[in-house]
Parts: structure tokens; sequence; C-alpha cells
């Protein structure tokens, strides 16, 4: 069983979030200068590792091993959301680096593979996951002509190009060389905390359905229009989503979620009364049937508000991500190991945020395993996880692995 | 009876529409150039219909009779709403001028006295209705001094010093010299067109109690935090405002309106739980035990949902302005009027909107008439009157001005 090093692996966490640290985390958007930097640095400790490491076209770092026996693809991404956390995604990345030195060291495992990806932008703000999907081949060309940066708008060619990426290749799987993908992230929540356990072993990555709803009224004078004739956006957008709250959690699983975190009214004045509102509503669940059964209600509701009036209601589908069932074979692996290195402290879970995993999971066996977040405080400077944890999850994984790639 | 001239009228009120002209309306909020500009030009209408004219340092325009007889004021003012419309306001200025005129003209009126003011920053780019405020003394130069424009943040001083204004005294009222004030205005929205009248006689305007609501909970990640722990501000909010749509309708009076107009929830992701949300509410009405009994159900609505969590409400008055009765007798001397001139097709109606004749009546009996607003818009470019509806609501206003003046 390889034995990772603790102490190295936190001392390389520590030395990424120098670049683009923010107070007690990080900043570090995908291909800014300093998301660029951390990336040519992570290329350098791979191939300190004996890996045959590549930064691609689209910027994903992929540090290869040439070692003969079976392979495990390990990694997450290393960008991260604006003033965000330390370990968000880069947490994962240093755990297959860190997994690939202990299995070179320890002559029983010497000789199995493990390659490692940082992949591009999963935290997207020049699309949605690119890296992963770039490697797995759902990503093309012209995609990338069009992608710009989410806030600045500035285009991702221009991007790649100051990063020194232009023209480069981007990397592709290799049908038949990997044995499965294993990702390691922190859990963004805190069910592990509150239920005091330190290993989450992942079961399926929720499915994701977004809308757009858009609610057109008359924009009129607060004073001056009488409440039986007015056709008030804002008031017709709050009524309707008080029906979602009271509907969905009849017909809901038991960790279903869902979540208005946009919203706006116009023209947004204290003495008129909104002629537009939109909202974005977005519901998760790990089952498809549940997802579907959510938005038949929505669909309900919608066309229960078009009736009455007086405002009338569109809404559009903006994306639905399927659920993505882990490999139950990888997750019986994570599961043995946690049993042997933190008995009692671990538990199964789904993972609520969407992750590579599942992208890379449409063409290869992948699994997933979480350490807890303290607080359940994520895409915050303030995210933070205990280092014990950090070790002893690497620790786990490295055990998961080695099992992975010993099964014959 | 003092015959007023329709062309003269319109042609004045064509011309002026000139400053800041912005497609079928105006741009010409207080103290842009256009607005000066427009100042100068009134001033000097004001001169030849032989009224002694100055700009006083606020920017007011105020035209004084030099005749001996009995006086009234009248006016309204000439600053606009952003691309607002071409009679919100001047209307009401351009009245008092051509009854000036009007009652010069005529030799059984020639010896009453009109004085006309355009009020300075009525559409409150500066603060709250400051022309009026400053003539009956209730603006310290304090309260200039600190004053900025609502957008630009651009310092009154700065603006008043630009527009040659600077050093020069503000006007003020003459105690004793006004029977009373007369004002009229567009109506600003569709009671009057749904009845097919002709002149609203104004009863009184509304008071306007104001709030601001601020909903405390805790940002969250919308995947990874279950329902039964968030705390979404956003949800409270929309929870908040359902209970006053379902409470209010209970308690209010006829004509009681309200408005959440601006809301906003933070930080605005769709992936990201609310964690602050904030929305203002304003409402309205004539009376002030009603305005007080919408108070008190709302100060019950917010303790409740207090108590019921999980999010903290906070609420904030944001001010109170109180309902103004119009004096009875001049509302019979125009209501007297427009039954001479257009019988059938006046009515009594409350302003819903706030307009200087609030801030005149604490100190002079004052009344106001409204004419239709075609299709009951305002504060926006398309807002029109139709030309007779022009015409007819100055002669009704003449008619009640002589009316007023030759009462012994």
């Amino acid at each position: 069983m390889p034995t990772i090093n603790g102490e190295r692996l936190l001392s390389d966490l520590r030395r990424i979030a120098e670049f683009g640290r923010y107070r007690t985390g990080v900043h570090r958007p995908h291909l800014s200068p300093q998301d660029v930097e951390s990336r040519y640095w992570l290329a350098a400790r791979m191939t300190d590792a004996g890996l045959d490491a590549v930064i691609d076209g689209i910027g994903t770092v992929i540090g290869r091993s040439g070692k003969s026996g079976p392979k495990l693809l390990m990694g997450s991404h290393s960008d991260t959301q604006p003033r965000g956390g330390w370990l968000d995604g880069v947490m994962g990345v240093i755990y297959g680096l860190e997994v690939a030195r202990a299995m070179a060291e320890d002559p029983a495992t010497a000789h199995l593979a493990i390659d490692v990806a940082s992949w591009a932008d999963e935290e997207g703000h020049w699309g949605q996951m690119m890296g992963s999907r770039s490697f797995i081949g759902l990503l093309k060309d012209e995609d990338i002509d069009k992608a710009r940066h989410r806030e600045e708008g500035t285009p991702m060619r221009e991007a790649l190009r100051s990063a020194g990426l232009e023209g480069k290749p981007r990397e592709h799987l290799e049908e038949g060389r990997y044995r499965g993908y294993l990702e390691a992230h922190i859990e963004q929540g805190g069910l592990l905390e509150a239920a005091d356990k330190r290993i989450g072993v992942v079961t399926a990555i929720v499915g994701i359905y977004q809308y757009r709803l858009t609610f057109s009224g008359a924009q009129n004078h607060a004073g001056t229009t009488p409440m039986p004739i007015r056709k008030d956006a804002g008031a017709a957008m709050m009524r309707l989503y008080n029906a979602i709250m009271d509907k969905f959690p009849t017909i809901s699983g038991p960790r279903s979620v869902w979540t208005v975190g946009k919203l706006e009214v116009e023209p947004g004045a204290p003495a008129i009364i909104p002629g537009k509102a939109e909202m974005v509503l977005q519901f998760r669940d790990a089952d498809k049937v549940v997802l579907d059964g959510l938005e038949t209600a929505l669909r309900d509701i919608v066309a229960d508000h078009e009736k009455k009036g007086p405002c009338s209601v569109e809404y559009v589908n903006l994306s639905r991500t399927m659920p993505t069932a882990m490999d139950g074979r990888f997750l019986d692996a994570i599961e043995g190991a946690a049993a042997r290195h933190a008995a009692g402290k671990y538990m199964r879970m789904p993972s609520g945020a969407g992750h590579d995993a599942q992208i890379i999971g449409l063409k290869l066996p992948a699994a997933m395993m979480f350490v807890p977040s303290i607080g359940g405080i994520s895409h915050h400077f303030t995210e933070n996880t205990a280092d014990a944890d950090i070790v002893l999850g690497c620790q786990v994984f490295a055990d998961a692995a080695a099992n992975i790639l010993q099964d014959n």
C-alpha cells in the first residue's frame, strides 16, 4: 500500500495557493495571469514526479506516466471561483500528484501508472467544464471561437493567445488507456461535518435542470395606477415562486434542492410598477425521475399562472445535466480504503455540485471522494478543511487507487 | 372671464419641449444644460408677459406681477424625469403664464395679479421638491451643500455654479401676498380616460410611506446545502411580500396602492443561495388613518416572519409624507369652471403622485387640477395629452383663478 507524504502534499497545496492569493483564499479564474502561472508551476511539479506534462490548447494540464502497468486517470481543476477558496478544485489535482509520487516510491506499486490532470475552466468563466469536455471530444473549435469571459466579455482565443497557448493541440482521451477516473474534492456542504464523518464516498453527481422565467406586465406609475388594473410583473414573479415553494416539497426526493439565486425587476425604481421581472430557477437531484417530476410541476404552475394572469409568464429551459452514477466497483474500493484508515468516519452521499467527473464519467468508469468543508463553506475565501482531513483523504485515495489498479 | 389663447399656449409648450427633446418627449433633469437654458427662456417669456422674472439661487423661476389687486400664485415644475414626457410639470407652468396673459388682456380682470413659478427639481434629481421647499423656508443652506445628483454624484453647488446661479439669493414666500396657490398637471394615470372625463378636480394629494426591508440569511452553495438547513434570504423576501399581498387588500382603502418597485438578492448568481435580500415597499393613500393601518399590518407581518425564521428581517422607514387636503373653496371654483366649460366631463379624485402643491399647501390654501394622460402613461417619452384637453384645461383654470380672485 502506497504511503502518502502529508507534509509534501500540504506544502504543494500551500505553494499553489500563492498564485492569486486573496486574503485566506485564492482568486484564480481560468486563464487569468495567476492561473496561467500556476499551470506552468503545476506542469513542472508533474515533471518532477516523473510524469510527461503538457499544457494543452485549452489550458488543461495533463501529466502522463510512462509506466507499463495498468493506468488510472486522477485529477480535478485548479482554476477557482472569483475570491474563492484555496482547496476548491486544486486539492484533487495535488492528490493525484501525491498519489503518483507515493506509488512510485513503494516498490509494490511502482509499476502502476497514474496520469494526473487539471481540467481547464471547471468554474465556468468561459463555458461549462471546457477542459474535461474537450478531453473527451465534446468541445468543438467553434465553441472556443465563440467563448467569451462571462464577466469581462474577452474572447477566449485572445486569452489563450496571451497565455502562450495559441495553436497548441488539445489533448484527448486515448481509448483503452485507463481503468477509470478518480476525483477528490472538498464537500462544499456541511453534511459530513454535521454527521461527524471525515470521508464522503460519492454515489452520484446530481443532475441540474435550470430555467429562466420571464414575467411581462405593464410598467406604470406606482401612485396613479389603481391596484385592480395593475399588471405588476414583480408581484407575479413572487406569487409564482411561492407556488413553487408550496408545491416542490410535496413531490421532491429527500435530497432534492431548488434555488432562485438570481432575480430582477425592471426598471427597478421604488415608485415604478415593474413591467418586467425575471428569475433563474434551478433544481437538482441524483434521480432523473425526480427531476422530471419537478419539471412537470413547474410547467403546471406556469400554465396556471399564465391562465390566471394578469401578467404573462414565459419559461425557457437553460440547461439539463443528467445525474451521473459513480462506478460501483470504484465506490467499493474507496469505501474499503476509508474503512481501513477512518473506521466509522465515512459515509455514502450524492454530490450536489457538478464536477469534471460527470464529464469524464461519460467515457470512463469514474468515482469521487469528498473531504469535509469546515462550516460547509465554499465559493468563498474563508473555505477550509482541517489539515488532518486533507492528509487522511489523500491516504484513503492512494489506497483506493492502488486497490483498483491491483485488481485482476 | 379671461379667454385663453390656445394657439399661444400650445406654441409655448412646443417651444420649451425643444430644450432637451428626446424622441417624442424630453430629457431635462434639473440643472442639466438644457434645463438651465429652458429657465432663461421661461424667464424671458414671463418678462414678455409683463411679469418681473428672476431665476433664484436654487433654480426656481418666479415671475411676479406688479398689479395692485388680489394675487394668486400659479405654477408647477419644468424639470423632467430622464427621457420623460413633454408635459409632465411644464404644462402647469405654461398654464400659469397663459392665465396671467389672458387676465391682462381682459379689461374685467386686468387688475388681478398672477405670479407664476417653475419650482426647481420637483423630479428629485438632487433632493425632494427642493424649489418649493426652499420657497416656504424648509430648505437650509446646508441641505444644498450636501445635495448631490442622485445618479452622477455631482455636488449641487457645482451644478449651480455651472448654471451661473452661485451666490444668487433664494426667493421666499412673502407673507400675506397671496390668496393661495393653484397647480395644474397631467393626471399620470388612466382614471380620467377610463371614466371618459376631461378635467380632474384634485381633492387631496396622497401621503406616501416608504420602507426598506432587509432579509439576512446565509449565503451558500445551491447544490450542497440541503433544504432543511437553508437560510435563503431571497425566499424569505418573497414569502413576506406574499403575506403583504394577502393582507393589505383586507385593510386598505378603495384607492390605496402599494408597490415593491425595487428588489435585489445578493450575490445574485443562479447557483448561490442568496445570503441577503432587500426590497423597497411603499404605500399611498389620501387618508392618514389608512396609512397608519397599513404600517401596523406591515410591522405585524415583519414580526411574524422574524419569529418564524429562518432569516432575520429588518425594516426601516425611509420616508412618510402626509396626505394633503386641497382647499375646499378652491375645489369649488375649479369644479364650477369645469361645469361651465366641460359639463359632465369632470370628476373629483385624489392625486396618487406627489406634487409641489403639497409643499406650498403647507403655507397657503392650495388646489390642483388634472387633465387626462393618454393611455395613463407618464414618466416616459411617449406621455401625451390631447391638444383639445390641454386647451380646455387652461380655460377652466383661468376661469377658476379669476373666480377665486374676484371673490369678495
